[in-house]
C-alpha cells in the first residue's frame, strides 16, 4: 500500500475524521513515515490532534503541511456513494476528503517514500506538519504547532500545503499567497419609535444607507502583481422588530474584507471608522482578525514547484493568491516560503466530493520532483 | 349607575375584553341604550362582536363610534393594580382600557342619557357603532358594519370617535383626520456566493444602499394645513445566512408610508418603483393598503365640537391629523364628517393604563354639548 496513492487515499477517506476528529489518520501516516526515518511527535491540544514528523536534523527544512479533518457530509442519503467508503467510479475516487485533502496526504506519503528510497542521503530535512483542526476554528491546530516550533527555534525553510489549488487540471494553479481576512461586527444605534411619530425616533436603516453606499463603492486598493484588489462585502444585516409599524432602534451588520498586501488591517479599520464617523453614525464595533495576508515571491520554492509541474504536465502553472484562507497564513509569518499545490477543487465541501485518480498520481510525482529540485 | 361615568367605566374595564373578545361590554351598553329608545342590532362576524344601535329614523344621523376590545395587558404582575379590576387612586382610574377607550364609552352613554332625557324630541337620530376588533386585524369590525349600512343605504352624517385624542388635558386636541398608511414588503434579488469570490456574486445589501439612501431623504410632499408631510420609514431589513463568509442572495425589507391628502397611494407606489428601477434593482414587492387618508374640514361637526369643548374647558382645541390610524378611516369614506375626541393618551397600551376621572366627567359633558349643538 505504501507505494499506491489511491489505496492510501482510500484508507484515509474511510476514517470518519469529521473536524476536529483525526480518527487514526495520523497514526496511519506515522506508521509509514517512522520506518523511513522520521521522528514522530504527536501534539494534542484540547480536541485537536497534530503531528510534527521530521527526518533529519539539518537545514534547509522542507515541510509538507496539511490536515486530516474533513467538513461534515451534509445529508448522507444524497451521496451517490457512502462518504466514508471510498469508491472508484469512472476514473474518479469518491468520498469526503478525497480532494480536501486526504488525496494530497496520500500523494505526499508516496512522494516521500519514493524520494527517500532513491535519495537516502538527501540534503537538509523533510517534515510533515499535520493537524485535525483546519476545517474548524483553527485555534488548536497549525497555529499551536508553529508556536511550539518557534519556541524551540525550529524553522521551516520551504512549505508545500496540500490544499486543492487547481481549477481544471492538477497543477494548473499554484497559490503563492493568500489574501488577509478581517471581519467587522457592528451595531448601529438609533432610537426606536412608532412609524406614525418619526420625529421622536432615529431610524438606523435610513442613517446608515449613505455610509453603506460609500463602503460598497470604495476602492480600497488596486491590488498588485500577485493580489486582486481588496474586496469589501457585507454578509449580514438585520434591523426591526418584525412589526410593520415600529422604527427599529438598532441595526446589526457584519462585513468582511479580503485584502491584499497593499493595505494593512489597521488602515482598513481607520478608513471604515472614518466613513462611519463622517456620516455621524453611533455604533459599537468588534473587529476580528482572521489572518494576515502572505506572499511567497518568486524564489527557490516557487521555481522548484514550477519546474516540477512542467516536468509532469508539460505546462507552467499560474500563480494566484485568490480564494479563501488556508493554514499557510500561520506558517508564512515564521519566514518560511509557502505555496499551496493540490488537486482540482471543484467538489470540495460538497455532496459527492471526488478527485481524479490520474491527477492524484501526477500530484505524487510533482511532490517528488519538488523534493528532488530542492533537496538533491 | 346610568348617571355615573366612573361607575360605568369601571363596569366596562372589569370585563376582560382582550381583542377580539367583547366579554359582555356591548350587552351592558345595550341595556342602557334600549330603555332610551335605541334599536339594538348585534352584528357578529367571525370572532368579532359589533353593535349598531340607533334611536330615531330621520336624518341627520349623529353617531358615537368606538370599541370595547383592549390590547393585552403585558406582564400582569408589573401592574400597580390588577388590569381588570378598575381601581381609583389619587384622582386617576386605573385599568386596561381606562383611556383606550372604555372611559370614552362610559362618557358617551352618560352624555346620551342626559341629552335624551332633557331633549326627548331632538332632531334626527343618535347612533352607536361599537366593535370588538379595533385593536386586532380590523377585518370583521367597523369596516363590515359600514358595509352593512352602505348596503341598505343607511348613512352617518356626523361621527365622533372616542379615541384618546388628547395629550395634556382632555379636549386640548381634536383629530379631524388621519394620514393614510401604505406598506411595502420587498425582496431584493442578488446572487449568493462566497465572500472570497465576490466577482461570482451580487450583493443585494450593496446594490440597494443608494436606493435606500434616496428613499430616506426624498421629500414626498410638504403636507398641508391639516397634514404633516408624508413620511417614509423602513421598519425591517434582513439579509444574510448568519455565516460571516457568505454574500447574501436576497435582502428582505419592509417599509411604511404615513401620507397626507397631498399624494395618493398610486403616486407613492410609482415613485418608489421609479427609484428602484433607476438603480436597476431586481425585486418582488407586495403592497398593502392599510387605509386611505381622510380629512374632515371645518364644518358643522368641527364647529359644534369646538364650541362644546370651549364651553367646558374655556379653551379652543387644536385640530390635528397626527398619530396612528383609527376606525375613522372606514367611516369617513361614506361621506360622514368624522372627528376623534377622547381622553389623554399618555398611558394607552402601556402597563398601568389610567385616565383622569375629572377628565372623564368633562368628556361626558363635551359629548352632551356636541349633541345639543347638532341635534337641538
Amino acid at each position: 500500500m505504501i507505494d499506491d496513492v489511491i489505496e492510501l487515499a482510500k484508507a484515509l477517506i474511510n476514517r470518519r475524521s469529521v473536524t476536529p476528529e483525526d480518527a487514526g489518520c495520523q497514526t496511519l501516516m506515522a506508521d509509514i513515515l517512522a520506518p523511513l526515518g522520521f521522528n514522530i511527535e504527536t501534539l494534542v491540544f484540547e480536541d485537536t490532534t497534530n503531528m510534527w514528523a521530521r527526518k533529519g536534523n539539518q537545514g534547509p527544512v522542507f515541510c509538507f503541511a496539511g490536515h486530516t479533518d474533513v467538513v461534515p457530509t451534509g445529508p448522507e442519503e444524497q451521496w451517490q456513494f457512502p462518504p466514508f467508503e471510498a469508491t472508484e467510479h469512472d476514473g474518479m475516487l469518491y468520498g469526503r476528503g478525497a480532494a480536501d485533502m486526504k488525496g494530497s496526504l496520500a500523494a505526499m506519503l508516496v512522494a516521500t517514500h519514493h524520494f527517500v528510497t532513491k535519495h537516502p542521503d538527501h540534503k537538509g530535512s523533510i517534515a510533515f506538519l499535520i493537524t485535525s483542526d483546519e476545517e474548524g476554528p483553527f485555534i488548536n491546530g497549525t497555529t499551536r504547532v508553529i508556536d511550539t516550533l518557534e519556541a524551540r527555534d525550529e524553522k521551516i525553510t520551504w512549505c508545500v500545503v496540500g490544499e486543492p489549488s487547481s481549477t481544471a487540471t492538477v497543477g494548473d494553479i499554484v497559490k503563492n499567497g493568500r489574501r488577509g481576512s478581517l471581519t467587522g461586527d457592528v451595531t448601529f444605534k438609533g432610537i426606536q419609535g412608532h412609524v406614525a411619530y418619526p420625529h421622536l425616533a432615529e431610524n438606523p436603516v435610513h442613517l446608515t444607507a449613505p455610509a453603506i453606499s460609500e463602503l460598497a463603492t470604495e476602492v480600497w486598493d488596486e491590488g498588485n502583481a500577485y493580489f486582486p484588489p481588496t474586496s469589501f462585502q457585507i454578509s449580514n444585516v438585520h434591523a426591526g422588530t418584525g412589526a410593520g409599524n415600529v422604527i427599529p432602534g438598532e441595526m446589526a451588520m457584519c462585513f468582511n474584507f479580503r485584502y491584499s498586501t497593499e493595505v494593512t488591517n489597521q488602515a482598513l479599520i481607520d478608513r471604515v471608522t472614518h466613513i462611519f464617523d463622517k456620516h455621524k453614525l453611533k455604533y459599537d464595533i468588534k473587529w476580528t482578525f482572521n489572518g494576515l495576508p502572505f506572499l511567497t515571491d518568486e524564489g527557490q520554492l516557487v521555481e522548484a514547484t514550477k519546474r516540477a509541474i512542467s516536468s509532469v504536465t508539460g505546462n507552467e502553472p499560474v500563480l494566484s493568491t485568490a480564494g479563501g484562507t488556508s493554514d499557510g497564513r500561520f506558517i508564512a509569518p515564521t519566514g518560511a516560503e509557502v505555496i499551496e499545490l493540490g488537486p482540482v477543487n471543484a467538489t470540495i465541501h460538497k455532496i459527492d466530493e471526488c478527485v481524479n485518480m490520474g491527477d492524484l498520481n501526477k500530484l505524487a510525482l510533482m511532490y517528488e520532483r519538488i523534493l528532488e529540485n530542492l533537496l538533491t
